[in-house]
């Protein structure tokens, strides 16, 4: 494969080349790269923002992390704090910190990704900063959408008796994560034994190419809802479910039998010899949707084609409980996903 | 001085710890740290959006750059890219990647410096990350402000014949940044040899702490004028006014006996032994503004107490050129500022 070195093309050719396989196709997009600042513009009254970052070495590991879905996995986060408010994301900012070490070809496989992400999430590329790094790659991008005021999911405005519902399954991505890391230290160990992950397939791609929920908040559209608190599932079930409760000062109660698993998550954290519950309650980075609506709107839901599960309820009083399936009622402690 | 280390609060602490010492002024502000995504509103049309990152080794050195300036430095440097557009920021996003060699304190002192940035710009803290990075300190800020369609300034709509015009003096940044780093290597040599900044106070200070010119875009305002073209001089002179010329698609022509310089650029040259119109013309970090107005409209200004400086003019033929003080015009060209 042809390398060519960073400093052949130097900072402006770098944008310039990023630039044009990207256009934009936004009516809110105004002006893209190119200037001191994008420019949007909306209809709408709200506009909403958010940003994080993805460092190399805390969030991934190279060695087993393909560029391409690493530009998709930034872009898709991004995306999940806007829909987690139950709006859109319109477009994106991204800022690279990149080594020498990379070379032109490496950053096009990042944009790849990205361009990926923006292609299915209907989103453009309008800025950032392309620049050296000492050591690893740092990622930041910065997400922007647009919303009524009445369409706004908060985590601060859930209410009693509101049923909790999650979307998809809960555990893969920390399982596919712990797999990853297991097969990466087998094959330091062993570097003749290429790692087979088919087995594995669907736990790592959660992990390494997560998802947005677009089609959740495409869901809630068609039916007129608006959740009374929604959250994105980045630090763990346990985690964001006492973000809302803490914000919107209730209890809640859960039940352990309700919670969306799949069989490869009991079988592979047997396989490693962990509690399923541990990667359910307490894995991080699901980019699943952790929400809450009244019963009357849950009744009126047809659930037969979206992977949604109710899960419990929020309560008056302040326990924050998980009922487990042998009856028992214990409180719901969060362990999180420490960056830390 | 105490010493708390990060682990000791964790993310959310960290968070909770930042939150309290800010407080949101903007009625554009409606929904700051604490949710998904932030949400801001207003009655303009427009939404100027703009992101750029620092990174420990490449934008700065903590040998010499106090925590309190880099926190400065970094708002001030992403306001800049907004009254550059002749727009007004309201609101930043800070992302914050730091190792677990700086404590607690570390991370005060740097929110201090956001801090006085965000008062002296009038500025909401809107959201943001912090996380933990394997190696050095990277920070990115994300920067939101509004305006109307009339009110814009773009890089690519200077006319022939405009007065080119510079604010503040140029070549101190860059000077500064060499003398910070002649100390330090001075001070490696002989580390009991503490050294003596104070000769170098206003180019040190140009480099370490630089101002966005607010001042300038409300002198505009004034005046009801909106400069045909405008930008921040981040690259260099040089660089940023081809910029303006290849993206408006005109010449130039400058003249170097009208560039604002002051003494100590010269005196401090001299000292250092290089050209003072290298690093006039190629010295980055300058964040004063180059913009470009129409004759009559110049005429029209009385800049008896702003500095604004006319340095020459936009023209149809599409030579780039500087008029040497011995009357020998040559083409300019741009070194900038290399990241890489």
């Amino acid at each position: 494969m042809k390398r060519t070195e960073i400093n052949e093309l130097g900072e402006f050719g770098i944008i310039k080349r990023i630039n044009s396989k990207f256009e934009n196709v936004h009516k809110s997009t105004v002006l893209g790269i190119g200037d001191d600042a994008a420019i949007t513009s909306s209809d709408k009254e709200l506009i909403l923002i958010s940003s994080d970052m993805l460092i190399e070495g805390v969030h991934f590991d190279l060695s087993y992390t393909p560029l391409i879905h690493l530009g998709y996995k930034l872009v898709v986060i991004n995306l999940s704090d806007i829909f987690s408010m139950n709006c859109y994301p319109n477009q994106i900012l991204i800022n690279l910190a990149i080594s020498n070490k990379f070379s032109i070809e490496a950053i096009d496989e990042i944009y790849k990704g990205i361009k990926y992400a923006c292609d299915d999430y209907n989103i453009d590329l309008i800025g950032g900063d392309t620049t050296s790094s000492m050591s690893g790659l740092v990622m930041s991008c910065t997400v922007i959408g647009y919303g009524h005021k009445k369409q706004i999911s908060y985590r601060d405005k859930a209410k009693v008796d509101d049923i909790i519902c999650v979307s998809g399954d809960l555990g893969r991505a920390f399982l596919g994560l712990l797999i990853l890391q297991r097969e990466k230290s087998k094959y330091l160990d062993e570097p003749k034994n290429q790692p087979d992950l088919s087995k594995y397939k669907k736990l790592v791609e959660k992990q390494l190419r997560p998802e947005a929920r677009k089609d959740i908040i495409d869901y809630f559209k068609s039916y007129k809802i608006v959740p009374n608190s929604m959250i994105d599932i980045s630090d763990g079930l346990s985690s964001d479910l006492l973000h809302i409760s803490n914000s919107s000062d209730l209890g809640f109660k859960i039940f352990e039998e309700k919670l969306p698993i799949e069989l490869d998550t009991y079988s592979v954290s047997r396989e490693l010899n962990i509690d399923y519950l541990e990667a359910v309650l307490n894995g991080g980075e699901e980019y699943e949707l952790l929400f809450s609506i009244p019963v009357d709107k849950f009744d009126s839901l047809n659930l037969d084609n979206i992977d949604i599960t109710p899960i419990g309820h929020f309560t008056k009083n302040k326990k924050r409980s998980i009922v487990q399936k042998n009856g028992k009622e214990i409180e719901l402690n969060s362990k999180g996903w420490k960056h830390f």
